[in-house]
């Protein structure tokens, strides 16, 4: 049999997402497994456990490689996972050799969440066909990641990519960082809230007292395609915000394309629509004014299809 | 005779700065001829009649290849010189072409300045060592390159590196770009006198009248240095917003090194102390928060020598 399957690993907080792909970017299977904050070991036995039906039995005949990708300052070379908050007992440990000590002697591939996110969209999803590619996912914070050149760039001290915390306006609103004006603190979901709650709209104020502590940015975007204009305004904000920080990206960078995901980003053209006015006043050179940006295709699949790729990538390699 | 020289030009829109390097780093001359703003070729055809006599003969046996660095949107593959306000009979031309036909079949390259004089640092002065690297020039306005994983970033649309237009505060002081705020509104020698201009410290005031239209940021920088808290201060506020958009690069790059050039950057510690101060306060990677902040070490000479080693490596590789 074919070692003809890819398996891509999305680790979040709570769950480990994963996809089997056939290495032509179609995802074959899907499921997920509880993350075990504390053991990582453990975690990882129980997604092998879970996928050994799928790729033929318990020495995983079908398996070509393994790619995972997790939120922190994570090393692809070294294996080691750094820094990584939303997962207390992972982080400094050796990720890399935990793999290998759970897949065997299988490929193993490693990458933050969003450089996984990015590389899946760049193979499979928004990003098919660009050499150079920015991707910033709106979520609780702000993250990001950059493609140079058919490569994930990851920077000297693998701490590229932290686009969320390009400072706006010194003096503009406390970013979690500890920093002022951070893009994070104007478009990442707690400073976006923020906003909705210090609005003087009826509407949003309504909202904000209806809902309380669960409100979230669907509400406030529900509100703001129903027509109110305080709601939108609140998006239309975001937009301008992120279309300033895309826009000193393209400056630098220059790129064939830059896409926007993360759960916030569903508030779609409410906070695009903005930011793609915006982009073409700050960038210089007249050829990259009209830059793409783009919503991200694979939603909830991007990171563990990501994962895959690079996975495959690294097989293929050597 | 051994081929074992290289040709680096640096074009100005005045004058053409040449050196002739042994491919190890040392520039064995250097000289200049002037610029013919109207003409391209009859430009490169002086250059070439003043290398002859250094380069063994009029088929110039000695030299193995040739490089040009000049302001403008350069594209090293086509060799396309597109916009370049300071080269007006320049611009739009097929400068490649240009030079092949002055430099009969030796191999040449092409690259815009700022990128040439962070090639010559990455080879031989501030940079040598690093594999990723920024660099922001300083002048009348304010320029900037990147270097990822030892290569020049050039960008979809050969628009990268374009540093000076990254918007800091949307609601600072206009660019000569028409947008607001950049980060050469600040720090370009523009953005410095006209701060100086407004500035209320009676020294300030005094040295702008005396020296009317012929100020220049030397002066400044001679008053700070003398120990005027007010000229400091014109000072410090650059280097404080130069490490905002230093802080916001390391960020999103992680580079080894991040080198200041140009000719304002010889005001020295009064930018860079101030700027260095700033940078660890907006780098989330506590491995990056460090990155050395330091003054670029070929002067006048590091585009040309950037263009000669650009020139070598195009040799090289065939």
């Amino acid at each position: 049999m074919n070692r003809d399957l890819y398996l891509g690993i999305d680790t979040g907080g709570t769950a480990m997402k994963y996809a089997l792909t056939d290495g032509q970017g179609a995802a074959l299977f899907e499921g997920e497994v509880p993350t075990l904050p504390g053991d990582p070991i453990a975690s990882l036995q129980g997604l092998r456990a879970a996928v050994v039906p799928l790729t033929g039995g318990d020495d995983l005949p079908r398996l070509a490689a393994v790619g995972l990708a997790c939120a922190g300052i994570v090393n692809p070379e070294s294996g080691h996972l750094g820094r990584s908050p939303n997962l207390p007992g992972w982080e400094n440990s050796p990720l890399g050799q935990h793999m290998q000590s759970v897949f065997g002697d299988l490929p193993c591939a490693l990458a933050n969440d969003v450089n996984g996110a990015l590389y899946g969209e760049f193979r499979h999803g928004a990003g098919r066909g660009c050499e150079n590619l920015i991707m910033i996912a709106l979520g609780t914070g702000v993250g990001g990641g950059v493609i140079v050149s058919n490569q994930l760039l990851l920077g000297a001290h693998r701490g590229a990519g932290e686009i969320g915390h390009m400072q706006l306006d010194a003096g503009g609103p406390e970013c979690t960082c500890g920093g002022r004006g951070c893009l994070e603190a104007y478009a990442g979901s707690v400073g976006i809230l923020r906003a909705a709650r210090a609005n003087d709209g009826a509407a949003v104020a309504q909202l904000v007292q209806e809902r309380g502590a669960a409100l979230t940015t669907a509400d406030l975007a529900t509100l703001a395609n129903s027509g109110d204009a305080d709601a939108a305004e609140i998006f239309a904000t975001v937009g301008r915000r992120l279309g300033q920080a895309v826009g000193n990206l393209v400056n630098v960078l220059d790129p064939d394309k830059v896409i926007i995901g993360g759960g916030v980003a569903r508030a779609g053209e409410l906070i695009l629509g903005p930011c793609r006015e915006v982009v073409p006043q700050l960038v210089l050179a007249a050829e990259a004014k009209n830059v793409p940006v783009v919503p991200a295709q694979l939603g909830n699949l991007a990171a563990s299809m990501g994962a895959a790729s690079l996975a495959q990538e690294k097989e293929t390699s050597g």
